[in-house]
């Protein structure tokens, strides 16, 4: 029954609250600007989802499959749980994270609806409307999409990108006020796929540590890192800082849709006790993530093989690789060597190649390979490529991703440079 | 490592945010009360808590465990879906819930993780802070827990516990005034097991409609009714009304813990556009609920058979009669008869029984049977139990009750009323 056009007007457009209108994710805009007609003669490649279960290459381990089957026969998880969490599951995630110099017991968990949700419950149980948190630049979207809507300023850090990808320390430090409440450390990174060595981190804890700032570390990757790099949790580094540390199955064990995350609290001097019963109190509002995925996560903890972490590390690596040697031979692009997470920038200079949306629109074009514009992490002249496909994808993307560059190339020699056109 | 003392001054305790101490459940409080000692020789029995799942009595159903083994080994829902949902999911919910007077498609849908997630998104989709919405009371304490972090006040209307526990109209409508952005419909109702006429619906319809305050419905139980009582989707009758449904898997088919919820937008007039573009916005922050059983939702939606809501509707109609029957020949105790959702409310004379905190533990020193205090939901001189168990552990828990009270009727009326002791 379509209404009459009275009843229309008497009603009028109901208004949505400015928190929603405030709730932005600027990924989608940029996910839309790729909507263009890929190449009919050539086959997509998606290298712009940072999804490792898409081409079916990387399925979840059979200990994970076999443990969830196991939970479902069992029927011990069909109903409520605690909203922090099954016991037995946060003490898996305490038993696993425990550490000589950052000791955590179950108490020191609060499991989430994927790490996007710890992140939500450490950002909102922090900070206020009107104060703010450092996050990095370029870096994960989410972060400001869920401080935004709560009034929660975000200042953005640079990363050096023409230095390895690193922390400007004093950058950070020149951002912090009185309205700062925490610094957000992602690490590995998304977008760069670089890891923080030992020192880094140490500086950056310096400085929190100055400043009386705690860490919100997002460590969703922890160590999934490859070629020789070493993965420090913040919280086992000096100085001690209160740290809440971020985290998750999602990555590492290649199953985000089964949407299981956690915050650790680790209470230095006493300093969290609040916000840890602020987060507790958070988790209150939709009860805690599926708790068939709860009573299976101590096997997926305890019995994952190291070879199914190999494997997935193999991969990465021989797609960074692959792609650093094929792109860094051509002029004008400046591939950032990552050493972990699933991604790899691509620095581009845009007097050859112009702006970066519409050269990825080209290249979908003409190449139909679909690559992510630095826009979406806040970092023109880049783009990011997922390195979690079979290496012969992943080698034809980079060959199609040459001879585009090599036709601009001329193009721009013959014609001068793009960039205003 | 203990951290020395200068280092515990100089940290101090770090504030948590106003958000995070406003989100508060009572009922927390509440079962912390109940925390007494029980009778060792008794056996106890909790009819407390309102998870169908406790006892294994009512497992879920063959089709949704096959259903999750399947999705499980078909490795089609390990990465991520859409934030609103996979599209078959929101498929089969439209499929399912459509009606000719309510028609709706999978776009009209979002889903969450749990009933407790969508009328979060609903909520604050929905209102500003210093806005209000209006909720029932006695009611599901949720929907205060969900409003006031977000600055958002709760009206609570009365239901009238003597009259069947139906809507006071006269005093909802007192509290409309022009902050109101929505009422809150819950039926069938937790905590009084109340199923509202049509007729009572439509009168409710009249004054939102009359007010042009869109409504949401709390409809988690839905036709989960028994002895003759029939279900009415609010969305299907008139007047028309923008209505927002809040709904899952969790109670009729006895999976609170897989968290699979959803929303559905029926945006009569064009309404609701904008608030529906909100609640869309809102469901990136934490990226959808568990995939697998999103996966697994249309055949659990489809192919559950009849006979097994037939026999959780008997279980609870068995439970029901039995409750009431035993319990209203109790003097001063008042049974308010229910016949949908999974509770109970029975009403107690407090010149005989005293205040109902202590009164419930009582009951749980002396006979070992825990029931939840109406102060729960904002009810004084009422108790709810559950109508899950087995009908002998029921019929036993009734026994003890009845006993109790006659105990407390000859203390009464040996030594006065016990109201101020
Ligand atoms: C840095 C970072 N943090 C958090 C997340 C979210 O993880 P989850 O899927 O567990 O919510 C992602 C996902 O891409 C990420 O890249
Ligand atoms: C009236 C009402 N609404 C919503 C919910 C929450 O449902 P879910 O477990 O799907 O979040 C409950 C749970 O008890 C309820 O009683």
């Amino acid at each position: 029954k379509r209404p009459r056009a009275a009843e229309k007007r008497e009603w009028g457009v109901i208004k949505a609250s400015e928190h929603s209108k405030n709730t932005v994710n600027p990924i989608r805009k940029i996910v839309d600007s790729l909507n263009v007609p890929h190449n009919p003669e050539k086959e997509p490649i998606r290298l712009n989802l940072g999804d490792p279960t898409v081409l079916g290459n990387l399925p979840p381990s059979d200990v994970a499959v076999q443990a969830m089957e196991d939970v479902i026969r069992g029927h011990k998880f069909d109903g409520y749980g605690p909203a922090v969490g099954a016991q037995c599951a946060r003490e898996a995630v305490a038993k696993k994270f425990t550490h000589p110099n950052a000791p955590i017991t179950a108490d020191d968990v609060i499991l989430a609806s994927g790490c996007s949700h710890a992140l939500e419950m450490a950002i909102v149980a922090i900070a206020d409307p009107g104060e703010n948190i450092l996050v990095p630049n370029p870096g994960f979207p989410l972060y400001t999409t869920l401080c935004k809507p709560n009034g929660i300023e975000t200042l953005s850090y640079n990363l050096k990108m023409e230095h390895g990808g690193i922390v400007d320390l004093v950058h950070l430090e020149s951002l912090i006020n009185d309205k700062t409440r925490a610094i957000i450390v992602n690490n590995p990174s998304n977008p760069t796929g670089v890891v923080f060595t030992k020192e880094h981190l140490e500086e950056i804890l310096r400085l929190a540590y100055k400043h009386k700032l705690p860490i919100i570390a997002d460590e969703i990757y922890g160590d999934l890192t490859y070629d020789g790099a070493t993965f420090h949790p913040m919280a086992t580094l000096s100085p001690q800082v209160p740290i809440i540390s971020c985290d998750g199955i999602a990555k590492r064990y290649l199953v985000p849709g089964w949407r299981l995350g956690w915050v650790i609290v680790h209470d230095r001097f006493g300093a969290l006790t609040e916000v840890k019963q602020g987060m507790v109190a958070l988790s209150m509002k939709i009860v805690g993530p599926c708790a068939l995925v709860q009573g299976a996560l101590p096997r997926i903890l305890q019995d994952t093989p190291q070879s199914f972490f190999d494997h997935i590390k193999e991969v990465l690596s021989a797609n960074a690789n692959a792609v650093y040697k094929s792109l860094s031979r051509i002029p004008g692009l400046k591939p950032l060597k990552p050493q972990g997470a699933m991604y790899m920038m691509i620095g581009f200079d845009d007097e050859i190649y112009g702006e970066e949306t519409k050269l990825m629109q080209d290249l979908i074009r003409e190449e139909s390979v679909i690559c992510l514009p630095g826009s979406a992490f806040n970092s023109p002249n880049w783009f990011r490529l997922v390195l979690t496909y079979p290496l012969e994808v992943t080698e034809e993307a980079c060959e199609r991703i040459s001879e585009f560059c090599l036709r601009r190339l001329k193009l721009s020699k013959a014609y001068g440079p793009l960039k205003n056109t």
